[in-house]
């Protein structure tokens, strides 16, 4: 089973988002979604898309603490986001957190699987989970139009991967985005303490997960050897809602009973 | 069978776009897809995505004509995209265009079918298509996140589309997104000018065509009355490529060999 973690948060393209991704995840088989909601509580709106997305899913809540996004004297930081969210998921898997709906009891003892961090705005080819589903260890592939690059991704020689293509700090320990790595369930619950590091600086959130859990030469090629991109860091635009606002100061809104 | 006309451009997204549009397109039985690229011959990349997808296909192309993005004198003016492509799906689809790629042949006569106009970087839910299917004339539904509202769409009562919600010139003969209708083939094949006009004014584009197929008050309303969102106007950010001008000045940049 291919367990797809997935930090959501609510805004306008939020159900559009949720919507892409459910479909794409219904062409893989023996998937089990994990969504996490940055949310106190679960809303209707993901209920019932889960509900109706005919998916294996957990359903986890996980509010994002507010006081922990500004910092006195850290004016150009930029929190990580979908940090709490991950590490709900891991808790989830570890048998150490209550699901809120669709399956709730964590995998059996024993159990194989891979775990993979999903945010709900990138793209995902079908092709990139059949890729991930042998994981032993932790594996590896490029992330496209991620890094201010076409693609980041793993150098490979002789089937090893011996460094990264990355154009921003290199001498990161894993210098790979998110969606770049998958690792099999067996070696996460081996290593109790592996989560993400919410205070993690820029850029090394990646790495403060998997420095629990491999040395980067261990890290598994895949995707032809980390030459095909089967995943693009998209992010989707905002929408203007000037018309709306118009509107809805002349009482004329658009219908707030219809869920968008 | 549902023709679904797919215009699309080069640029660092396309790629990304089309591999989630096709996954969407592989959940809905009986499709073809008219895939129209602005190119002046076929480019490798779609060729093969085409080719890989396991739809049913037809490629076209069909260049936007340079000289008439910009005219004096019309200084916001903004040429609506897409225009030349979809008008040389319908030149294919009434027999009078020869395709570059996948199933050449138009539909046999007298065969029955609807075509929905599907841009590449909206979102799709696959009961949009179920809903389509029955076309006889022009059914319609409300599109999201798009003319600044969180959704425009027909207004219905007693099954008939007696309005329109928009924030935008109202009174337009059909105020209606590209995305928010389809037509029944046996319709659009029986009126030999139907067409988009690419002088069309603004916002006029999707009622230059419909003004010659049907009367708005015989538009049929789907998605219960059109009271459902399965359709959403998103459109994708233009990813940031500063690092990889830096990477490629240095001659490190990403390697040109690996498609995006
Ligand atoms: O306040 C937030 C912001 C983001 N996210 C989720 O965290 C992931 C990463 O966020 P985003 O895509 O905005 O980050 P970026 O594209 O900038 O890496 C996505 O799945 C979001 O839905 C979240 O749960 N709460
Ligand atoms: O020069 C262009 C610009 C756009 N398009 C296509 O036309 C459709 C509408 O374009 P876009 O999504 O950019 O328009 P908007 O979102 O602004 O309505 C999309 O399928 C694009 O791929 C095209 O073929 N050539
Ligand atoms: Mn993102
Ligand atoms: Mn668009």
């Amino acid at each position: 089973t291919i367990y797809v973690v997935t930090p959501t948060y609510a805004r306008l393209v939020q159900k559009a988002e949720l919507v892409r991704l459910s479909q794409t995840l219904s062409l893989v088989p023996r998937l089990h979604w994990v969504v996490v909601e940055d949310a106190e509580t679960p809303t209707p709106l993901v209920s019932a898309l889960l509900a109706a997305s005919g998916l294996r899913f957990t359903h986890l809540v996980a509010l994002t603490p507010k006081g922990q996004r500004l910092r006195e004297g850290e004016p150009g930081w930029v929190r990580p986001r979908g940090v709490e969210q991950r590490n709900r998921a891991l808790d989830w898997l570890r048998g150490k957190e209550t699901a809120v709906g669709g399956e709730r009891d964590p995998p059996p003892e024993g159990a194989r699987g891979v775990v993979y961090f999903a945010d709900d705005d990138n793209t995902y080819s079908r092709e990139l989970f059949e890729e991930m589903r042998g994981t032993r260890g932790v594996s590896v592939w490029p992330v496209g139009l991620v890094g201010g690059l076409r693609f980041e991704g793993p150098q490979v020689q002789g089937g090893q991967v011996v460094g990264f293509h990355t154009a921003w700090e290199p001498d990161r320990p894993f210098p790979l985005d998110m969606a770049g790595f998958a690792v099999s369930l067996p070696l996460l619950l081996s290593r109790p303490g592996a989560q993400f590091d919410p205070t993690a600086p820029r850029g090394h959130l990646e790495s403060s997960l998997l420095s629990h859990l491999i040395d980067p030469k261990d890290l598994e090629p895949r995707a032809s050897n980390c030459t095909r991109v089967l995943v693009w860091h998209t992010r989707t635009e905002k929408p203007k809602m000037k018309q709306e606002e118009q509107l809805q100061r002349l009482g004329r809104g658009s219908d707030p009973g219809i869920e968008v």
